[in-house]
């Protein structure tokens, strides 16, 4: 049964109230499918009702997998003592996640049902800052003590197997679970079982902090193609482990950051869908406001040349082109930088090498534009006023270029994210430096003062 | 040994010329690293004697990680014989990728030195269309017959395991290779040895088709937080598998092209690092030379109004600051309209209740720019001027947000990619539509004709 065929199955089934039919098609199905069937019909006591309809292991998943708000919702009205079963059904960086969202109350409700080694876990993890390796770690990791055989090891795998995320990776601890090693699931089954873990095991371990960015973490995981990371302290102790879904969640996230962040809008906590009127107002205002004061340059660059302007009216035709083709190769190179530097393929050291690339291209764009515009304006304007277009042009195009290539290096080297070197602010600039030029241009050429002059 | 100071290291010892030393740092570091170390700084003869200093099996990794760039010069500067030894230790995927890379006398060569099996396979997945789940599956997937136990499976993964790129997956196959399930080492280990594969596999797999688009396989895979997935073809015959790693690269790919697409840059093959000023050139021009003709609408709606600017030369001050912020709000809602549906948070038929959203956001966002524009511009306009100024800055807000709303909804419902609504383009519509609103509303309430009425 393909997706979309099991979603019109379920509506149908929920909608006939055959329990046992529904109950046989809500276990077959993937936990995602289910959990979006329900964000997407949500309504918390019926909801509640399919929840209950599932086995305990895959309620729990389908929990994990539901939209924050829902979550809180459910929460908030399950009894607590099933909540407390949910908990401990879940994988520990989801329940952390979920227990960071309840109110207090409802927190310490939660924790007096909880075993002891569950509440210091969910208290740990709940710990770390949101943007942190510690904030989407799991501690549901295999471990294996050192000195075990293979055979001791797939023994203790296999018993464990249930309550672990994965166990295709294994990591080898002393007594004070410092992390000796690593051994994947593929080398135990292929090894003879009277071997020894640490003559088997990979010792130069890659490992992240907890306080690392997670971005940092889904970089290295996605670099060396690992199933999965450790996290390790300073003084090396295990604390948790880092999987490949995981880093592939936080790589979606980062990459919609950087895009909401180029066209100036803010983080977006919970995403679109959740977001209220007011937040998103929020997101958007301050860098909408700013640019108001930015653009004011323009203005005063029109202000200041108001004498030409009015002797050469027909001079406001090729305006709006002119500003805007610096505006538009300034986002052009700047998103091309952006991009470079976030996935690592431009390095802070390469900007000079980035710089005579682009003056190349750049010449050549304004050059091309130039053409253009003396081809579709010609019939506008004589050949002096055409003149001073064209020259315009090549250096509108040129300078917005070298805006957009050279403003998130800057950034990135104060140690900011380039992605704040937004199109909007790229195109802002470009533009005030727009008019200065073509009426700067026009007054030399055309031979009139400034009104400020 | 960290990253940093491994790559220093191996600076080092490249410079000592001890090979043994080399030798042993380059076999203990990761394939990833020593690939990145061989990129920059690729040399094609210093670069071939150090991957001859490597175990045939890290030699093929590192070979996989190189620049596309860099393999051709490899691959076209070796023996043939050993070049068909590295393509025999190499993943199916990515040698299939670097033959498509080789000249056709080369590739002839080539394939006189590969088994059949391997000339098949090759041939096979090169033929796939870039861009296609076949042009990044595997074919190094393992699989069990029907009817094995446990036991016999086990036996056969374990025999099988060098060759293949992951085991964590087996795919339950007929005599005619048709896929009837999936089972996962972590079942296999923790059944009773003499339990049947049919019993224990899972019969509802999730699987792809080699010609659909490879970001779909990668949704998915991100979607169920799959290991792997298994690529079949329309009579359910098994013939490749997608990894997750893959599919992270794939969703990183295509996150570059979408960012590229919405600042108007083409997609470009090979990375920003091997691109030529040329190729540069070719996917930035294209669309800046369609925006003149499109900006010709903002001259035209400016020679329109001629009469009245001249009348009021001072409405021009806020001409840059008002067209900014309909372009600026725009790209706002345009990024998130089109992030929104790319990551499926936003649906297709979602647009009517986003627009409802959306009309209360801006409105929002325009009456704050109103009050913003009349503070900062009171002082060198009188009230009348102002009153135009902040009705225009209301409506520009309001309807450069609809523009940028709508732009991706519409291209999506057409079937094309929301991305090519780029960010210029929702700027530029939004740019001459901001001058015509700026001007009839000034001649509408300043009293004076046109110049064309």
């Amino acid at each position: 049964m393909t997706y979309v065929e099991g979603y019109e199955n379920l509506i149908e089934l929920v909608a006939a109230g055959d329990q046992d039919a529904l109950r046989q098609a809500l276990n077959e199905m993937p936990s995602a499918d289910v959990a979006e069937y329900m964000d997407e019909h949500f309504e918390v006591y019926s909801t509640l009702t399919l929840m209950q309809l599932l086995e305990p292991a895959q309620q729990a998943e389908v929990f994990g997998y539901l939209r924050p708000n829902n979550q809180q919702e459910i929460a908030s009205h399950m009894e607590v003592g099933l909540l407390a079963q949910l908990f401990r059904d879940m994988s520990s960086d989801e329940r952390a996640d979920v227990y960071a969202l309840l109110d207090i109350k409802l927190q310490d409700a939660l924790m007096r049902r909880l075993a002891r080694s569950e509440r210091e876990d969910l208290l740990r993890l709940a710990s770390y800052e949101e943007g942190t390796v510690g904030s989407v770690m799991t501690s549901d990791y295999a471990t294996v003590p050192t000195g075990s055989t293979v055979e001791q090891a797939l023994k203790k795998l296999r018993q464990s197997a249930p309550e672990k995320e994965s166990i295709y990776q294994a990591y080898v601890i002393d007594a004070q679970h410092k992390l000796l090693g690593v051994v994947s699931l593929r080398q135990l089954i292929t090894a003879a079982p009277i071997e020894i873990m640490d003559d088997l095991m990979t010792k130069d371990v890659v490992t992240v902090n907890p306080d690392m960015p997670q971005s940092e973490a889904a970089r290295i995981i996605s670099r060396y193609d690992l199933i999965a990371i450790p996290a390790v302290t300073d003084d090396n102790l295990l604390v948790g482990m880092v999987t490949f879904d995981d880093a592939m969640d936080v790589v979606e996230e980062e990459d919609t950051d950087t895009m909401h962040r180029s066209a100036t809008v803010g983080k977006i906590e919970g995403g679109l869908r959740d977001a209220s009127i007011f937040m998103l107002y929020r997101k958007r205002i301050n860098w909408l406001v700013l640019l108001v004061f930015v653009n004011i340059f323009s203005g005063a660059a029109i202000a200041f040349y108001e004498e030409t302007i009015s002797a050469y009216i027909s001079l406001l035709f090729f305006l709006p082109l002119l500003i805007a083709s610096g505006g538009n190769s300034g986002a052009q190179s700047a998103t091309l930088m952006i991009r470079g530097i976030a996935t690592g393929e431009v390095a802070k050291g390469d900007w000079f090498r980035m710089l005579g690339k682009e003056l190349a291209v750049s010449l050549g764009l304004g050059i091309t534009m130039a053409v253009a515009i003396v081809l579709v304006g010609s019939f506008r304007a004589g050949p002096d006023i055409m003149l001073v277009v064209a020259l315009s042009m090549l250096c509108i195009v040129l300078i917005g270029s070298m805006v957009g290539l050279l403003l998130p290096f800057l950034l990135n080297r104060l140690g900011w994210d380039p992605a704040t070197a937004s199109t909007p602010l790229v195109t802002t600039i470009a533009d005030a430096s727009g008019v200065l030029i073509y009426f700067g241009i026009a007054t030399a050429i055309l031979g009139l003062p400034a009104a400020g002059a």
